[in-house]
């Protein structure tokens, strides 16, 4: 499925012939053929291989099953960077049941890099080959990496619980999408922080950080697979740490 | 020069044994082994070939020359993102006389990514294979794509003139460090505004951008390549738009 999406997408990135629109009226939310064309890709894929299983699509919806295992797709989780040409945007794809993912891929097409994790494998393949997943061991906020996608994360109440806890940490960087789970997974940073996240979003990026040792929660520490706010970090330590301060947030 | 850039660096990209101090003592700027060892391997070349050039690198300062020409290298442009395993960064080499850069190279390693130009060059190679730098045609600030590298970029006025410029844009984007000017040259963003710059910070996305048919000035539409603030434009009238709101800034 990830190789039908890369298929699918690169043909679209960076291309002239990009074709944009909005899908909310209030907000910028582009879509683009890339999209629809992976997502279309991966769901054919399915309906070959695992006909019975649900599907949980960002563009294409809902499609019940009867085996108990929904693939949950993002053709292309960061859309502004794809439209921009940054190559931090990437392909999610998980699997589970409802108690949420048991194997996600995060995968960047244009660098040819692909994060698994799930079912006792964590690793990365890449430009300088595979390599296992794991987390960083930092125990300190004061030591810590951050990311989150924008600084205008979430609503008011999300944004100052954000701000409040970058405040604590070492090193804030903004505008990696899906590519700062890869990266947390891959032992290079410690946080990542989002709000407002659809299921889609993040199931991909739980099952790769679970793999590499981290945790991934919602900021009262309960279970993050159905979307809305992430907390995900490097290890049990951090994650307390930054929970204490993101769970006053109303 | 880049080749041997590219080999000193790529071992340390995303090595666990990588190893970072703080360069100034107010702030964090990370120094790398890989940036030392990237600079010093640039050098080793011009030392063999270009003896009587001129050399102003970020990590080992100034050597005078007797050609005219100087070669303005930032080996890692971007430390901050390479500290977060982020393929963001670039290496800058840049070669030209008192009026500025003749040629400039933005290099990202890890993609594999190369943008080239001057003397009537202007390309880049990468994964997708080579394609010449053409920038955009937008026109109007509300159609524009604009980077910076952080939101708290420069000084509060110059914070102040960035965030009021940025408001009149479609999109915001941060953390993109050099490879936003290579974005611009390459047609994919319209703006890139930076603050604080050292003269090898700019002199390679000049040379860039301009090979590409963009613009870089500083904020009153005066000469960039000594650094300070930039503005980079993909075309003459986002320029003019852009410098308009910019050039209020004290």
């Amino acid at each position: 499925m990830a190789d039908a999406a890369r298929a699918a997408i690169l043909p679209w990135f960076r291309s002239t012939a990009l074709v944009s629109d909005n899908k909310l009226d209030d907000g910028f939310d582009p879509v683009t053929e890339a999209d629809r064309a992976a997502e279309t890709a991966m769901r054919a894929v399915l309906a070959d291989r695992r006909p019975d299983d649900g599907i949980h699509g960002e563009e294409f919806g809902r499609q019940p099953g009867t085996s108990g295992l929904t693939w949950v797709l993002d053709p292309i989780d960061g859309t502004r960077a794809f439209i921009s040409g940054s190559p931090t945007w990437g392909v999610l794809i998980a699997v589970g049941g409802a108690g949420g993912p048991d194997l996600g891929i995060i995968d960047q097409p244009y660098i040819g890099e692909r994060f698994v994790g799930g079912f006792g494998l964590g690793e990365m393949t890449g430009p300088l080959g595979t390599r296992p997943l794991s987390t960083r061991a930092t125990e300190g906020l004061e030591e810590a990496t951050i990311f989150t996608t924008f600084p205008e994360v979430g609503n008011k109440a999300e944004r100052t619980g954000f701000h409040r806890l970058a405040s604590h940490c070492k090193l804030t960087r903004y505008g990696a999408d899906c590519y700062a789970y890869a990266l947390l997974a891959a032992g290079h940073i410690d946080l990542v922080v989002e709000a407002g996240l659809n299921a889609y979003d993040i199931q991909a990026p739980i099952a790769v950080v679970r793999a590499a040792g981290g945790i991934v929660t919602d900021w009262k520490g309960g279970p993050a697979h159905e979307g809305g706010r992430a907390l995900a970090a490097a290890n049990p330590a951090i994650h307390a740490a930054a929970l204490a301060i993101l769970s006053d947030t109303d």
